[in-house]
């Protein structure tokens, strides 16, 4: 692995350093639980360019960086693309049932309040 | 009812205007999510003064106030003390499981980190 390479290896925590509390804050964002929803429905990687985010760029990646330092999210280069997917299995391993008891909720509210 | 009297009311949010995201950012700090493990423990209410929180008096109204904001929490003068509960029943009505799937992952992760 060439340096170039090893720079663009995003950093994200280990499953053992990912914690309940940082998962919450992370979630407790509208715009990083409409990532975290989208990311639940498409149910495969996908590229940042893909959310049409009603803020700008370096919001949108500051909302990325928050989804991947607490472990919620996993980000890797795909040649130019950098590509987003939920990290389940290691949140489910750790606490069985939460990020789907979220996203249940954040779909009834949706729904309440008569948003997408 | 006198002014006095009113005064010495805390607002809540209705359970209509409870939202999902304040509520996950209300469980995001370890020290309200502790408060929180312990009033779901208690099964009733407790005085604020019941906790024994490593943090001056004024951080430890300013957390109960963020969990009362939120709707987490309903909090009552009686007589000199402050009493608080979970409003678990608004919460299981708009966002079922949740609070329970937090309660188990803080459950699970204190056993894990070998907290208490």
């Amino acid at each position: 692995m060439t340096a170039a390479t090893r720079t663009r290896e995003l950093a994200h925590p280990e499953r053992t350093e990912i914690r309940l509390e940082g998962v919450l804050h992370a979630l407790s964002d509208p715009l990083r639980l409409r990532i975290v929803r989208e990311l639940a429905g498409a149910d495969h990687e996908l590229a940042c360019s893909h959310f049409a985010l009603p803020v700008t760029k370096s919001t949108t990646t500051h909302h990325f960086r928050v989804l991947r330092e607490s472990g919620v999210i996993r980000q890797a280069y795909r040649g130019t693309a950098k590509m987003s997917g939920l990290r389940g299995e290691d949140l489910d391993a750790l606490f069985p049932g939460l990020l789907d008891s979220v996203l249940r909720a954040a779909d009834a509210q949706a729904k309440r309040l008569g948003e997408p």
